[in-house]
């Protein structure tokens, strides 16, 4: 079993948002007048993001991620927007439309407005395509949020082509959040440990998580996160691959580990935790678990993971 | 060799902030007057942090990061406390003295101001210690450039015993930053790539590195860093470790990689590249370079990933 790969490995055949996208082309961000003149040509595309959902179109009866960027800036005030990249020669950016259009464009004939979730389960993309609506959902988010200089106060202005904000009364610049959440699994030998949030339906189990902080290696963040959570102590930690996860600007870096100890005490955070062999992930992981047992779908890390695991992949 | 293990492998017997510090106790974080009840403690120990400087003190000769907390709180005016966790049942808690006073500490015979990558290169303390004072320098770095809502602008309080900042105006909570970077060696079957920054010493040579985007995996983040500073190519890519680092804020994912193409063309982040063969790097690492190249010492991940290479691994 390859654990980490570029080209992904036979385990990640559907993982959301992991497929490179656009060429990003960093080096136009700074240039003088990039983003007008790429904004301007006949050939520049726009992904369009209203409300955190994505705003799509058709064509010949499918639906279409890319706009045509005269008819995207048309269909709305644009509060932000963001030059993602080059499609071969082709221009892309992200439009962020105003909250306020929201209503209008869901009433439009034109469009269709499917949230980010939906779009990566059903696989409405190409992976690819599903990654740059990923990427923009993700960086307006963020802009949304980082308004005003968390330095001083003063509002902020966007800059190098939508990817940091500057504060002009205190000269701080600001950078898109890209914040590591450590996703794991704890297994003890045979068995490994899913847990159940509150916010999931009464069925559904899935891998532990949580926000890594600072100085911390992924190893730490897992021990710290199963003990915290399930109260199980955990030795060697593997990991496994990572994920770009736009809800709202995460990166999930998943891990197997070992359980060394299998008593499970649950804090508020988890409504539920059990040990489940590996003969009851494979009957979730295809549906059939005789308690209907149900498990994140499998363009989530959480799957993936689970999946590995099922397929003989241990924590040690 | 193993690539990545909890326990570290035989590749990172000396790499800083990568040890697992204090057991941090998060539960306590949010338990009201915790942090008034565990400061009061007379077994209480302080971190102290002053314009981003490590204070130190003495106990018999020997230099000592942890203070008694009564000596600590009278050192200066805390700009910020924060519950850094437990060592066994004693609490130890970061402090963080306002820049005002780092004049007055320095003057101070009974104190002695070493700057955190001075300690780090130096080993001066165990690296548990040396974790903690990283974690405290990045939180309290953290909080300094956090004191307003980025959401709306007004004044944010901290809270969770240090490990948030809230607005009361516009009810957001801001969490601690970690900057995930991707730090990484392309290779070239014999050869690896390393380059120069502007600010290194004119014959210091290192891996190419940079914060990660949303929307990236760890891989497509190393491809684009390799390719828009040094022009060249990336195929499969490769974890091989990870390292927090407190300067300000970033988590180090580092990285082998296999070059596709060879051309050097540097942007403007680079001084020099050059590609440097198995031999040369295991010079460079022993300081014995025939023209006096150097590298980045072994507290960082830098050398690590070098001294992978240099003992054979591979970036396919």
């Amino acid at each position: 079993v390859t654990l980490f790969d570029g080209a992904r490995s036979s385990h990640t055949p559907e993982l959301a948002f992991s497929a490179a996208g656009l060429h990003r082309a960093g080096e136009l961000r700074d240039r003088a007048g990039t983003q007008k003149e790429l904004m301007a040509r006949p050939d520049a595309r726009a992904i369009i993001i209203c409300a955190d959902t994505p705003v799509l179109g058709f064509a010949n009866g499918e639906l279409l991620a890319h706009h045509d960027i005269d008819l995207a800036t048309g269909l709305g005030d644009i509060v932000e927007a963001a030059f993602l990249g080059l499609d071969g020669e082709r221009p892309v950016f992200g439009l962020h439309l105003a909250p306020s259009s929201h209503e209008a464009l869901k009433a439009s004939s034109a469009l269709k407005l499917i949230d980010m979730r939906s779009i990566a389960i059903q696989g409405l993309f190409t992976p690819d395509t599903v990654n740059d609506i990923g990427t923009a959902k993700a960086l307006f988010s963020w802009h949304a949020r980082h308004r005003f200089c968390s330095n001083c106060g003063a509002p902020t202005t966007p800059a190098s082509a939508g990817w940091k904000r500057v504060c002009e009364a205190c000269s701080s610049e600001h950078f898109p959040r890209t914040d590591p959440v450590a996703i794991m699994l704890a297994v003890d030998g045979d068995r490994c440990l899913l847990g159940r949030a509150p916010r999931f339906p009464a069925t559904m189990f899935s891998c532990l998580a949580g926000f890594m902080e600072p100085g911390e290696t992924f190893a730490d963040a897992v021990r710290r996160e199963i003990k915290e959570e399930a109260g199980v102590d955990v030795g060697r930690v593997r990991f496994l691959d990572c994920q770009p996860w736009p809800f709202p600007s995460s990166l999930m870096i998943g891990c197997l580990a070992e359980a060394t100890s299998t008593t499970i005490t649950l804090d508020d955070e988890l409504a539920d935790a059990r040990w489940f062999t590996r003969d009851e992930v494979r009957l979730i992981l295809a549906g059939q678990h005789p308690d209907g047992i149900t498990c994140p779908p499998r363009m989530a890390i959480a799957n993936h993971i689970m999946r590995a695991f099922a397929e003989g992949v241990s924590g040690s």
